[in-house]
């Protein structure tokens, strides 16, 4: 029995080192395996939702479809089976989307339609995100977080500036444009105003009054310059940090006079001539 | 009689101070409950213009509608009354938007269709920016504020530019293009250029002749490429201050005058000529 | 006759004054009249493509067109006599375009249809930017084209990879998307290329095919990335002029040591403490 | 037989010269008669693709396009010839290239229809590039990649992340939407997704359940937010490159050892101690 138990215990260990560590070849290789699978099981999706092909190939869709799932299953066990604190990982946000992933195909045995929902598995594929961690593209990540999270407040005041102008605007064109060219509530008001600061400009909506087209002129020059703001901001951060990096890498001080700046490769002080 | 004045009188001040101040709690809280009531009436006047919901729940918007009116004019009233210059807040902007933002209710009682107008009051949304003053974003809307300030020059510069352009290119699209394509009138043709420059492209007018659409593509290719000119302006701005606030950090001050800002590799102090 | 003569002298010089200086009163003046007029006469030109409003004030249209047309006569006339070299000022670029404002007027005494050239008349409003000369905007506007011009080189050779680029993707598009969505030959392939690149999207083509939708995919991630290179360009240019400026106004160097590099506002000498 | 040889060996070495070199004037010109016959067929494919055109003056155009196909035909011996190693250029991205576009015309004696191919003579206009060798532009274009190549890893990363926000957003897109609006399987949401974020908007797929729009809405603002990314990590590289030059351009070397890039304040040569 207690051998029983530590041979279980011993491929729970070996389980999780392979599902949850990236170290060893068998771990790096089951990522690999579980993001090719994720990608292919998404097209699969993809693919079930193009009518053509669904008709053509039905049976082979839902035998991959199946294949997948119980691929999915298997490992959302192993996931809850080699895990220490099984709990904390199921109400985890990839747990429950791991769940999610597998439940609509077991459904769909017992109730029509509920297929479609695999579609949920399309989330899975923020697994993806995980490859930001490898050496090769850390180091950029972590910078490009490191700005965005700078520049966070300025941004949430742009944002909340576009959202209350946004209100204020579609309700002008709401009162000026009336039902013509499709203004038929200020909420599809809003929903313009969007699409035109943010120069999308569908046109399934447009004005089509001369005073409606000057307020949209000038909403239009508003959005096309605004843009400058969010790009300003982000790019002053960028720049920002890597002069901080520059300077950074100059520090350097000398120990005679403690004059600091040096470039990297200086091999006396600037100042008082001192070997470095 | 004294002791009434005197009682309306702290009825005057504490009003005066939890409506304009902000910081009470009480003060705190009823802004925090306006800046509520305000989404809320703004969120209401939206779904009574959506006709599936005005349809359904006629009464119970209207009902609201009256709530929140009632709401606004005491507000109204209290705001006049407690402070020391009435007319002052009345003719304000603030002081207009406040009463557009009740008046159209009590006309509606008098007129049809005019409850429309109602809408006004989404310009009361703007009172939102006054959480820009709270501590956790001012610094942020300060910098914000002041780069677009200091940028504003070669922005206006560049709005006078874009509009003369637009002007121009339009009268040549609508001698080019004719009542093809819906180019009717030189307006219409401006309102088309700026929907072209700002990217924004609807497609409701769109060129059809060879030599429109010739046109046409180098005019999105120049608004693809001036787009870079405020958003360089900006960013240059964002950035130069960020190197002053960095500069303004080596404070380093002088033990004699107290003078801050001194470089690093300072050895006199550049305003009294102490020795640092 | 010597006093004639010298009477015209006398005419001819003040007028010269007036209309080419800006030095003097009468002067300014006149650029400013000059200049509402310009702005007038093409606000009218644009009046006149509309239908409706030319429908009901033809007459007064017409009215208007003719004083404008005998002041921008006058003008021209003026402008001939008084200048020293008369063949200069009528081949320069104004001097053609402010013969061809007036002339068409002229001409529609004749033949019937012409007015409509009156729309040359708005390439007058490139007069306009003299504003950009006056001495709040003159600094800006040099920053502005000192810092395109210095980008020009890698501005070029964008345009050049633009221009390159899109008859590639035109002419596979041509050949992927056939007849259907619009795509009837290369030149409109190339125009929609230009669409999607730029960001425009009018919709007035669009790929159909999915071999067509997913090139145009990738066309439009494309231009979406690449619109980064001119901001790029633009902003580096901004900046590093900010720079130079920031730099130059540190100079100032120290009448005992040399050291240079003090604040605009130092009074001693951070190295050697000598006063500035 | 020895002399012919040898004959036969300065006619390749000479032409060679001509066209590989452009140290030579006549390299230099066969280079620029090159690119224009280029353009020129380019422009030819074109033409012919407009059928008003084609109906006009298709013996013209057939005849022109003979013309060229035995230049490029020549040509294209003529490379084989003149090279060492005609196999290294036949199987290089040129040679294919160059292949390709003759072989078209030739097979279209034979098949029907095959002329279109010839359209793959447009990806010929690469050669353009060549130019950006030119010493006015090669500065300027190095620069350019440079900067690029510097923030290729977070480029990637930005697309990387834009692929996988598309097919999420497509996914949810297509669950929401349903057929209504065009959003008919996954694929064709998530080319709507890419038409949306990249802020081109088509509009041939728009939503229309306000759900829908209310998820467009925060798509869009997403697009337009996030173009500041790639812009601020281009803008930054450009305006570190820009520095890097600066700093360059503080020559200042050392009379000892000749090292250059001293700070203007250095007293000492930070590479030999010398005494500046």
């Amino acid at each position: 029995m207690e051998k029983v138990k530590s041979k279980f215990d011993t491929f729970r260990q070996n389980t999780n080192i392979i599902i949850y560590g990236t170290n060893t070849v068998a771990g790096r290789l089951f990522d690999l395996v579980l993001l090719a699978v994720i990608v292919f099981s998404v097209i699969l999706v993809m693919l079930e939702t193009v009518k053509e092909i669904d008709v053509k190939y039905h049976k082979e869709l839902i035998l991959l479809e199946w294949i997948i799932t119980i691929f999915f299953t298997i490992e959302y066990i192993l996931r809850i089976i080699s895990i220490r604190k099984p709990l904390i990982y199921i109400f985890s946000f990839y747990g429950i989307i791991d769940l999610l992933a597998v439940v609509p195909m077991y459904f769909s045995l017992f109730f029509v339609g509920t297929s479609v929902l695999s579609i949920l598995r399309s989330v899975r594929l923020l697994r993806l995100f995980k490859i930001l961690r490898h050496p090769t593209f850390s180091n950029q990540s972590i910078h490009l977080k490191e700005a965005l999270i700078a520049s966070k407040g300025k941004i949430i005041i742009f944002i909340y500036f576009m959202m209350v102008s946004s209100v204020i605007i579609g309700s002008i064109m709401y009162v000026v444009e009336g039902d013509q060219g499709g203004f038929t509530s200020i909420p599809i008001s809003i929903y313009w105003t969007i699409v035109t600061l943010t120069t999308v400009g569908y046109g399934d909506i447009s004005p089509i009054t001369p005073l409606g087209q000057s307020i949209a002129s000038l909403v239009m020059i508003m959005g096309y310059g605004i843009i400058a703001v969010p790009t300003g901001i982000v790019s002053a951060e960028f720049a920002s940090f890597r002069n901080k990096k520059a300077t950074a890498d100059k520090i350097n001080p000398c120990p005679n006079c403690g004059v600091e700046g040096h470039e990297y490769n200086a091999k006396f002080c600037y100042n008082c001539g001192e070997k470095l």
